[in-house]
């Protein structure tokens, strides 16, 4: 997906949510678990439940690789379904690879090529020759971690290198790399006053925000200092929708917290 | 595995050699290719060639995951092959993962209990709460990224913060984490005259040590500078070793390379 094909998604569904499929066996409704691929179904009702109020979806793939084989193919077969079902969606591996060249090429064709989603996360820590073979992949993005939602975010992104924070540094280098227009970046919503800043260094690249609502982020205040011309904004929300019931009507109360987030975000647009 | 049963065990086989298994079937013989599961085939030859040569292996979980459920599939072959035959080798899963607190547990539980590697590599860009669910598993180690032997370390890892580079802070910074008794750390061999300073840091920690022969480290500079008392080092070489020859005979040929190997460490460590 391209980019403006993105920013026409977001003005057609005045949303500009993005759902995070991190399914945990322990929190998903019980009746869901006598089923062949519980993860599946899950996400399956999700997705149909929710689809037309978020404009992507980002399954973490922790949650995937932590059942194994079995994990493994209920990834494969969400980001199948919402390939098939719903084309325009945004699809996010949240997978935060990084490693030497070579390598990172490997994890780059897995992601972008074989299992087709639309962009990966990666961690920014070896630098350009591990995040470069993921920029080389056409109409695919790169979403590289800067400043990020977690209390140990304060360890080092925020540390003083030459004047400033790294997570600064790394967002300025990052734009010196080849095809660094295929990037975006990870800014954690529980520091909104940092989006002002932010923006002076990344104008015009879209945000993945996670960390609103459940981790205490406030929608309006990232809206405030974070959106650009093009929205340049994906706020994710995980658990505050995915786990709004753990009942038989999980999908129904999932939508309507998705629904609470895309109203929030269609009066913020109008603004 | 504890650290004085790894210590033991490189004493026993007077050699500190990991060996990558990082399986391109682009690059392995092609009478492979016919069977079932080409790439724990090759991983069973390297291993029954080379177990008694080498105290550790470490596949790259790239190169399983870029081959979708079928890698993954030879992966959970791999390490189970290695835990029933060799359970005194010492296992890496080279996955370089790190995410915030509650998913970084699914990793450490898929890779560290499930999967029943010894260790895994992990990220620090993230800090302590990305990298304690790892350290949490007893007799478990967790092997941060400090100075990686990539060209893009110097984008980052080699910053100065408050007087000395990033990756020193990396090391100091971790050593005061819960169960960082549990920490190893990755140390790039291109940059040998670094190490008589990261032993100030960490003189008792065990070092995994990529970019030996490939890519340019000299195996004498490295032991001469990095080693402590418990030897504390683990060399690592894949390509070198595992691709040493693409004809019928390369188990044979793997273990050409990794017995010279091992001869140099014998020398060394009689030294």
């Amino acid at each position: 997906m391209t980019t403006p094909q993105l920013v026409q998604q977001i003005k057609a569904k005045k949303s500009f949510l993005c759902i995070g499929l991190d399914v945990d066996l322990t929190k998903i409704p019980t009746h869901l678990l006598e089923l062949e691929d519980p993860v599946f179904e899950f996400n399956k009702c999700i997705i149909d439940a929710t689809h037309d109020l978020c404009v992507a979806y980002k399954p973490n793939t922790a949650f995937y690789e932590a059942y194994g084989l079995k994990g493994w193919q209920s990834l494969e077969k969400t980001i199948k379904y919402i390939n098939e079902k719903h084309p325009d969606i945004f699809t996010i591996a949240d997978a935060k690879r990084g490693d030497i060249g070579n390598t990172s090429s490997m994890y780059a064709k897995a992601f972008l090529r074989d299992l087709n989603f639309d962009s990966v996360t990666v961690a920014p820590y070896m630098g350009k020759d591990s995040v470069e073979p993921f920029l080389a992949f056409e109409n695919k993005h790169t979403i590289m971690l800067a400043l990020t939602s977690n209390e140990g975010a304060f360890d080092f992104q925020t540390l003083n290198v030459g004047g400033q924070e790294l997570y600064k540094q790394v967002l300025e280098t990052s734009r010196t790399w080849k095809n660094s227009n295929n990037l975006m970046y990870v800014i954690g919503a529980t520091k909104s006053e940092y989006f002002t800043e932010i923006r002076k260094i990344v104008p015009d690249s879209f945000l993945l925000v996670p960390g609103v609502g459940a981790q205490g982020g406030s929608l309006q205040e990232v809206c405030k200092y974070g959106m650009n011309k093009n929205v340049g904004l994906l706020i994710n929300s995980s658990r505050g929708i995915i786990y709004a019931s753990d009942k038989t009507n999980f999908a129904e109360k999932a939508r309507e917290e998705a629904l609470k987030m895309q109203q929030e975000m269609e009066i913020i647009l109008k603004s």
